[in-house]
């Protein structure tokens, strides 16, 4: 018997929960291998070393409950440490600090746990931030989705960065930094009961890249990673925040063939389907096409100018490739439940 | 109708999660109005406004899984805020922020959700922390048990401040501030499989009045709330982190009378119950009895010295009203699932 690895179950039991021996043994035996130093178990608070006394701190928080849990191209592992280090990146920080929340369903099996926790640790790796703080439920067999996440996030600014929804103007231009709607789709083939399957990935990954870049452009108003709801919600938020009318460009906006194939089928459209590695920006007219440019010299050939801010109503307007228009309406049901 | 009251379904649906219209309602109508200024809901990150540059900042998180969802003396919004502050108070500092993040099940009453999130303004403003970040995820019936939340608690402590369960010694005495086990048994009450009922009240409360009294302490080594598990398997904790043995004597332990008649009926053990309120403390043999003194005279009659900490193998003895001596064992099954 390994001393190193305490002995574990093979499937989460309530008593993972309880905060006796076999919870110890899970946050020893995974939690405190994968996520340790800093991660300190035995405290009920840690230290939030704030090292950047010049710099504005940032905070956000994140739920996760995607299904599969596994899927290709990430889990809910990877997604919850991008999803909440992208929020702090389209703010205009470095993303730093993450407190971690699991509610797992008794019956989970711990090597997926395992698996899930390893590819938050790689995540939190690649992203240059550390998990200070975490907590553990279990919950009783069918009141629970196998593994829900919950992520804070904190992240330092340099002060004078000011982006914000409402700085956005009538002749702003829209950017998208690639290919829309990829996570949605990727998760919605891996859910056996469509029947279909293809080589569709996730996109899911740390935008900071791309912010950076942005970061560098003068011009620059605002940002928003396109996650629930997507590229339209996003869309929507800005002419709700600016009460003016977005109008994007159906020919411009950068769609997988494969995307566009499966939703014709299912009968969903792109627009409103998660992407979990993509920005859209808001720059000026004269910088949205310089911007373009600078992420394509950084590999993301798909960057487009996609759509533009006009004064009017507050709607968005698509202009299709056959030069009509449509308006995209704000999202009412949920397309795809479990998504993010 | 009223406008500055968006008109809101009567339960909540998929689509108050899939970050559009039905969301926005949600958001405006209940979250915003209660837990806005300054909490923005139109912004990816929030500005973390850590305004104490001599002091060291903690950050702590916590998941709530309670069921039902609202019990005598609390609910699940209370519970979260406080259990969180708590964890922040216990470790010196003075609770600040909060993210929260909610897990909701598809059909949760919209009347309860408001509820909840009443409480929980009513507990932040008890508390005077505020809520800087929030998400919400709704997922299907039958994926959820109503509501789950999970808080990040952000506090400011005092340079200098040193509580460690690695500083405990052997002479040590352990108090406690009040009585044990009331919350757990409440809520155990609450679920009418038992068929019982009676007057018995949560005990959760915002600690901070009692750990601001005990840091006045000079010989104060740890502090800890005994939420799951209870007070036991916080004697655990310490016979484990400093290799020695905690002894408790049964007749110092405060119980109330109706909490004892459950756990004798029911089989349960008080001590290894969820106190939500409570603070376990550890000081030095000088500082215990006149700290319990300080305690009584701040209105917590019962606080006690519950135990003392002696060289030995690590283990939890009780000695028992009539003399003898009992090992409590750490936890093994859990009593009692989504207790907090």
């Amino acid at each position: 018997m390994n001393q190193d690895k305490p002995r574990i179950d093979a499937h989460v039991t309530l008593a993972h929960g309880n905060g006796g021996r076999r919870m110890r043994e899970l946050i020893d035996g995974i939690f405190a291998r994968e996520f340790g130093n800093p991660l300190d178990t035995q405290v009920d608070a840690a230290r939030l070393p704030l090292d950047a006394p010049g710099a504005d701190w940032l905070i956000t928080t994140d739920g996760f409950t995607v299904e599969p849990l596994e899927f290709p191209g990430g889990d809910i592992g990877s997604l919850a440490v991008y999803g909440t280090v992208n929020d702090l990146a389209v703010s205009g920080a470095t993303p730093r600090y993450l407190s971690l929340n699991m509610f797992i369903e008794e019956g989970l099996e711990m090597a997926v746990l395992e698996r899930i926790s390893r590819s938050i640790a790689r995540a939190c790796q690649i992203c240059g931030i550390c998990i200070l703080a975490g907590d553990t439920k279990v919950v009783r067999r069918g009141q629970g989705g196998g593994l829900y996440l919950a992520t804070t996030g904190i992240g330092q600014r340099r002060r004078g960065i000011e982006l914000s929804i409402r700085c956005i103007q009538p002749g702003d231009r829209l950017i998208v930094s690639g290919t829309v709607g990829d996570h949605g789709t990727a998760v919605m083939l891996a859910r056996e009961q469509f029947g279909l399957s293809g080589n569709l990935r996730s996109d899911a990954m740390s935008v900071a890249p791309i912010t950076e870049a942005l970061l560098e452009c003068a011009g620059l108003r605002f940002m928003r990673d396109p996650t629930r709801g997507g590229i339209a919600t996003v869309a929507h938020d800005i002419a709700s925040a600016t009460a003016a009318t977005v109008r994007l460009f159906e020919d411009q906006v950068p769609v997988r063939n494969e995307v566009r194939g499966v939703c014709e089928i299912l009968g969903y459209d792109p627009y409103y389907l998660a992407s979990e590695g993509r920005v859209v920006a808001v720059l000026n007219p004269k910088a949205a096409e310089s911007a373009v440019v600078a992420l394509q010299r950084l590999g993301f050939h798909d960057a487009r100018v996609i759509g533009v801010i006009e004064s009017g109503t507050p709607r968005v307007i698509l202009q299709t490739r056959l030069g009509g228009e449509r308006l995209l309406p704000e999202l009412e049901d949920d397309p795809l439940p479990r998504i993010c």
